[in-house]
Formats: structure tokens, sequence, C-alpha cells
């Protein structure tokens, strides 16, 4: 069975923590948007998809995952699904809600990170909110991002005995593929914030090297498949959103 | 085996959804932080119990649950757990995703809304944000909670084939009583705004009308264990953010 994902054909944004999960899981998929035109791709069918198919479970945005009869939408829920089916999450249920737990903690963290370029108004350009995001990306960087990568360090200190460990201190799951797209994020968009911050974070930064050293995950960073970040999605390079 | 709910004592917050649950679910819970302060309760035994306590599944913030061994941070995530135990969600793996799609779908909603009040700095005072506050308040009101709710609406055409439907088109979930809340919370933020809106959602109305009629629901609402509105929470009346 292959899956469909429908996303933004240009960039990595929410629909990268999806690609992840496939690609780690070395699971069959169309990136519909990202096919020619006459075969379904584009933004323009994309958007008809998304608000005409008579999927009865349709999303609010995407990403969204076509699996044969069933059309799940929200990032972490697809995760969920594609967790459970593809050895990316515990098999107990404690471990499940663990990874979940941290896929919307990550998830919270995300959805900070956009609005640090549109605090105001999502559906405006950033050169309208430029003022506001200055003040807010200052906040970002000096208490967000470190209360949330802390948590993460701090979740990684009670499960690394020493050596390699992942977040649930046992397999690689979807969350650990999450953490890592969160670090080259804000890498990519707050660069001399984060390399201020990273001596802090010894555990997460391990991680993130662990995460791009994995076989497959190795191979589609390398590909065409791993669209470059840019300035359209989440994670964008303002400099004066960053401060050296 | 009673529930300890962890959260704010004196704000529906995001807590307020996991209350909503265990109440429509007649289930027994101890709302800690409500407690007298040698009975564990109070702000400072909340943030010390997060901080300190040995649970392997610490939450970045709350609500938490803990139910015996199990620590179950992020809203969303407590009411999966909470609502494959008490037939709050469908039995069957797509009902579930799908409910969980409508929490998480709400979860954003919730998250757009605190941001309305504190759109540049969680951890300033509204106060000190207000020109940004206004401008995202009109953004929000004008173009996000009538696109929000406009897509509860047309999930509810879907499964109303007439008379009395909740969001499945099956029974009651936990995602309709997060939709009452929702509700509930916006017409007390922005009455102006929801005043005008709905003659355009009936159905979401309909919705918010029948959860608040479920017979514990209205117990619920009618007891002291409801917290009121209030400008400390999630949904705040500050009128220069709603418009007549």
């Amino acid at each position: 069975m292959t899956y469909h994902l429908h996303y933004w054909p240009t960039i990595q944004g929410r629909g990268e923590f999806v690609r992840l999960a496939l690609e780690a899981a070395g699971a069959p998929y169309v990136d519909v948007a990202r096919q020619p035109k006459d075969q379904g791709g584009g933004e323009a069918n994309l958007v008809k998809f998304m608000s005409e198919a008579p999927a009865p479970h349709p999303s609010f945005a995407p990403p969204f995952l076509v699996d044969g009869d069933l059309t799940i939408g929200q990032t972490a829920n697809i995760l969920l699904y594609l967790g459970a089916r593809h050895g990316l999450a515990p098999a107990d249920e404690a471990g499940r809600l663990w990874v979940n737990q941290l896929q919307l903690t990550i998830t919270d963290l995300v959805a900070e990170t956009h609005d640090t370029h549109h605090p105001i108004d999502s559906g405006q350009y950033y050169e309208d909110q430029k003022p506001e995001a200055v003040r807010k990306a200052l906040s970002f960087r000096e208490h967000r991002i470190p209360k949330y990568l802390g948590w993460f360090e701090r979740a990684l200190v009670r499960t690394s005995a020493g050596g390699k460990a992942w977040l649930t201190g046992g397999d690689v799951t979807y969350a650990d593929l999450s953490l890592f797209q969160v670090v080259e994020g804000l890498r990519y968009a707050f660069p001399f914030a984060m390399k201020r911050l990273e001596p802090d974070i010894p555990r997460v930064v391990a991680l993130r090297d662990q995460v791009a050293a994995l076989p497959r995950i190795f191979a589609y960073l390398a590909s065409p498949r791993r669209i470059p970040f840019n300035q359209m999605g989440i994670f964008r390079q303002y400099p004066e959103l960053d401060a050296r």
C-alpha cells in the first residue's frame, strides 16, 4: 500500500515531520503536490482536493495523509498512526502516550516558531508585522527556545545512562525524528541564538546527530526529496529576528 | 481508581477540557491544586510536583493527569487516554483518529485565542502588549474564528442528516465537549463577534446546547466545581479586543 501525503510542495513546513517518519520507515509514499500537475500535483490541486474531496474526514489544513479509505489530518495524529504501523513508537500504551506527549510539545514549539515571523496575522505578509515580529522573536530566543529545548534535554538525562539515547530510552521514535527537525530548523532560523544555547543542551545535539546518521535519513537528506529550508516555511532566516 | 488532575486552580484554561471529559464520564477525580495546601493544593505545590516528581514522563506545562503509575501530559493526549477508557471516543481506529484530529484542531484554535491577549510574550502582562493584541484580535475575529467554526459547521453538515448530531455522527465524544467549551469561551471573550457569527453556524450552536443539556454536564456547570471565566484564563473579556 502506497501512502499519499498531501502538503505544500515547496516547503518543509509541518509536512516535513511526516516525510521524515515515512523515510525512516522506508514506507512507500507519493508526495502528491510535488508531482506534475496532470498527476494531481501543484498547490491548486492540493487546495481543491482538501475542499472538495468526498473524504469523510477532511483536514482544516495540510498536511494530511491518505491510506486507502482513510484520510488523516493534523501532523501529530498522522505520526500517531504511522508510529504504530512502522515501529516508530513503543508498542505499550504508556510508551505510545509518552511519544504522543513529546510530539504535541514539539507541535507547540513549532507553532510558536511560526508566530515569530507572523505574530499578528498569518494571512498578512511578514513585512506588515515586522516590528511585532522583532519583539516576539526576542522573547522567543531568550525564553522559549531555552525552556523547550531544556525540557527535552532533561528528558534525555533521564533516559541516557551514558552513551547513545533516544527520547523514550528504547528505540528511535517519530518524536526523535521531529526533535532532529526542530533543531535543524532553529539552527537555520536563529543561528546565533542556537550557537549560544547548544553547549547547554548536549544530549539534544547528540540526538540530532544520531538521527542524521540513520542510514535512511542520511540518504533522504542527501536526496532531492529533501526540500531546502527557505523563506516560505515555518523556519525562516530573517537576520533581524536573530541577534549576534 | 481515582484520577488526579493537576492544573492551575483558579482558571478553566486548558484543564477545563479534561474536567469536562471527567465529568461527562462520571469518573472519580481529584482536582489536586484546588485542594487545601496541606493536601497538596495550591499553585506552589503544582509547580513543585511538576518539576520534582519522580514521574518518568513529566509535562512541559499543566494540565497533566495521574492515573496510578501513569502520568500523562498535553490536553489532547489526556483526552485520547480518557476517551478510550470511558466511551468518549469511537472504538474503531478510524473513529479514534478522527476525534483526535478534531481535538488537535481545537488545540490550535485555543492557542490562537490565547495569543489574542498575549501576541508577543506569554511571560509579560497583557498591558505591555495591548496595541499588538488589538491588532491580532481584529484578524482573529474577522478571519480565524469564522474559519475554524465554519470548518466545524461543515463537519456537522456531513454527520447530521437532520436532527441532533454529534461531530462523529455517532455518540458524544470528548471533541464535542471541547467544542462546547470553545463556543462558551469565545462567547465570553468576543460576545459581539460571536453574536454576528452564530447565525452562520447553527449546527455548532445546537451542538453547544446539546452538550450543556447532558445531565452530568448540566449538573457540573451548576456546581462550584465549574470555575467561572475570568481575566486570568485563556478566554478573557477585554472590550478593546472585541468590536460592536
